[in-house]
């Protein structure tokens, strides 16, 4: 049995944040499958019995479940020393981006790319210019603060990176944000964060892909 | 000179989250007026040195400088013991829902909220309905949590409720969205909320309602 199971599938880049984790801090750790696109996350046993807010992933640790990625990666800093912040000011900072990761850049960018990798394109015709339009304002604040650093807060790889992360590495055609042309120094930041020697691709780390015909 | 100086507006809901934490903590607290609606978030004075998100609220403290809501509640609640979390258990779960409300709840609301309130109706008209579909889905998962229990965790008011509470004390025509006959949990809970001897609504707690004709 091992310490950690992580409940995800390989297209949820917020599952990917906290598998991310897990690999790179060589946790003793397995993937256990979530049939999100047959409907899993929406089921009433996965509402009433692992999430009520109805997400992955869900990390298990005995028998206690954690949900939101946020507090998953904010649980395992403070077990990981290599990821523990240095005081108060400096986790403070960390949330700060974990927040606007939430608010503004994974949920944005994510949301645009389920759109238009998995659902037909007439269905969110309405939303596609808006989402884009917010994609690219928070790229944009992302991409001012990493061009002139290496990392999102201090000097090494924190929960921040990992949060902002979770969606950089799928494929271009599944979202259209040409992120290595358009925003250059977020291209360099998540090539850095992949030169990590435990690093992943999410479609790797996680199952379900591809996904059946 | 006070302690807290809080850089906010009558109409941000986000700002509100920390302004009425402040006066329900009774805190040496004062508002900065923050002119959003003539651009005061967007200029490049604000993003250079004061928030570079570009958002309010901004908090200073002396030489300290928070930003984020969920970053300003997290440190008020370390210092206010009514607010402060038992344990770290209370303290995940507590930021469990704040991060819903930032992703999923407050973000969809406020947004929708802009729109119809603020903007000329031809600028939203593709956004709306996925808006609208993603606030009644983020609603029913806080009307379902609420209806069984009086606070969003534990037994008493924490920083939970305060971000899932920013913006449902706007007037219903400026978001469209009935809580009172269509989220009862919800519209007790906010009265409950608002029952504390020290709160006020957002247009007279922050500066800047009503706007200039």
């Amino acid at each position: 049995m091992t310490h950690y199971r992580l409940h995800c599938f390989a297209q949820s880049g917020n599952a990917y944040k906290a598998a991310l984790m897990l690999q790179l801090c060589g946790a003793d750790w397995e993937p256990v499958f979530v049939d999100f696109f047959n409907g899993a996350t929406r089921a009433p046993d996965w509402r009433n019995a692992v999430n009520d807010m109805g997400e992955a992933p869900v990390l298990e640790i005995g028998d206690k479940r954690l949900t939101q990625s946020g507090v998953i990666l904010t649980y395992l800093a403070r077990r990981f020393p290599d990821f523990t912040p240095s005081g108060e000011d400096e986790e403070l900072e960390i949330l700060r981006w974990i927040l606007f990761d939430n608010h503004k850049f994974t949920s944005y960018f994510a949301t645009l790319r389920f759109f238009r990798a998995f659902m037909p394109p007439d269905s969110y015709a309405g939303a596609s210019a808006f989402l884009e339009g917010r994609v690219r304002s928070a790229f944009g604040v992302v991409e001012k603060h990493l061009a002139a650093r290496e990392w999102v807060v201090g000097d090494r790889m924190t929960i921040a990176d990992l949060s902002l992360a979770g969606y950089v590495y799928y494929p271009q055609d599944e979202h259209g944000i040409d992120i290595e042309h358009t925003y250059p120094a977020i291209d360099r930041w998540r090539k850095r964060i992949a030169a990590h020697p435990r690093w992943a691709h999410p479609y790797t780390l996680m199952p379900g892909h591809p996904r059946p015909a």
